[in-house]
């Protein structure tokens, strides 16, 4: 049996944030790929709380929700620092991954799956929130100054899906002219050479929200 | 200037969360206690994003947010340890917070202030969620083991507060017939030396609980 496994799925951001952490690392894994309409009986042992990927199993222990997993990584395997070294630095990132998941995911999803009003209130939220990631990423590289650190990871949704999403539903909220230095985040982040391998490829992903637009309009 | 200042709430839970963190690390503080009403420019400026209490800070810099806040002081004092020291013991611990802030603590919170269809779903939620830390503490002295750690501190609102909560508004989610090893981890929780003597008067917090019934009454 493999050291290290991951109960993933190849499209989930939450997914790719692990093994991005693992591969920053130069940590050895075996990807187990969950249907997600068809979850493994291994997947709901090891996450019977939330039932959801990823599950990290290291020497067959599970760890659930990814920055946990994240953090955890940082702290079992040698290699690059993923969290920053000083406490005040992690304290603040740990406040931004926060940030991200609790508030900013939140009100982009549903920027992109709520109608009406609620869709309008949606987009406005986000529109105010991103204008703090918008400031805090103001004459920086990454998030975690000169190297992709746990903030950055923690955004490749904002980095990479979202774009894909807003293009094809005809949003036009994470714009270059409203967040010139967010814009400027996002082109250096998946175009990083350790970043841009590892992204699930576009044409699949649009497949998948087609798909689910599709869905939905079908039953709205 | 003190070294450390905790902009807080006498009778916020989130922010006695830090002000445990701050005395098991023998930690000297000056406690602002916010009008949450009527917040200070202080607070504003420390914490522009959520706007909210607990803010700790020290030697000039703001840290925001209960749970990053601990993990920011465990790692900055000496003195009994907050977290595990153990890679996957941490994990777990940070799992675990994650699963009350995130989870129970919004069942809880709605089973007491939703009305209806949406109340009954609430209890129901916050009932089962319950079961999920009934069986992680069954055999334990505390969720930290011998000692308390991040997890009994970050159940202080399920260990204390939402007691009185139910008690006012005569729900019956969690008792000793339903919870019996959660019940025995909370009677440790509040009697021991340590939390007992800095948790708020039993008296004071029904009284703010009590003003608050009677507001919804008012509007309901």
């Amino acid at each position: 049996m493999a050291e290290v496994k991951l109960f993933g799925r190849w499209n989930s951001p939450f997914s790719q944030r692990v093994e991005m952490a693992l591969k920053l690392k130069g940590v050895e894994y075996e990807f187990i790929d969950e249907d997600l309409r068809n979850k493994s009986p291994l997947l709901l042992k090891y996450n019977p709380i939330h039932k959801k990927v990823p599950v990290l199993l290291h020497n067959g222990k599970p760890i659930a929700e990814s920055s946990v997993i994240i953090e955890y990584i940082d702290e079992t395997w040698e290699g690059p620092s993923i969290l920053p070294k000083d406490p005040y630095e992690r304290a603040m990132a740990r406040f931004w991954v926060k940030f991200i998941d609790e508030k900013c995911l939140t009100a982009m999803s549903e920027a992109c799956s709520k109608t009406g009003e609620e869709k309008e209130k949606a987009i406005e939220e986000a529109a105010q929130l991103l204008k703090f990631l918008e400031e805090e990423i103001k004459g920086k590289k990454f998030f975690g100054g000169e190297n992709i650190g746990l903030v950055d990871i923690s955004s490749n949704f904002i980095g990479y899906w979202f774009g894909i999403l807003q293009e094809l539903m005809g949003l036009e909220l994470l714009t270059k002219e409203k967040y010139p230095n967010l814009c400027e985040w996002i082109d250096g982040f998946i175009n990083h050479s350790f970043v841009k391998d590892y992204l699930p490829p576009k044409d699949k992903i649009t497949e998948v929200y087609k798909a689910w637009l599709n869905r939905r309009s079908n039953f709205a």
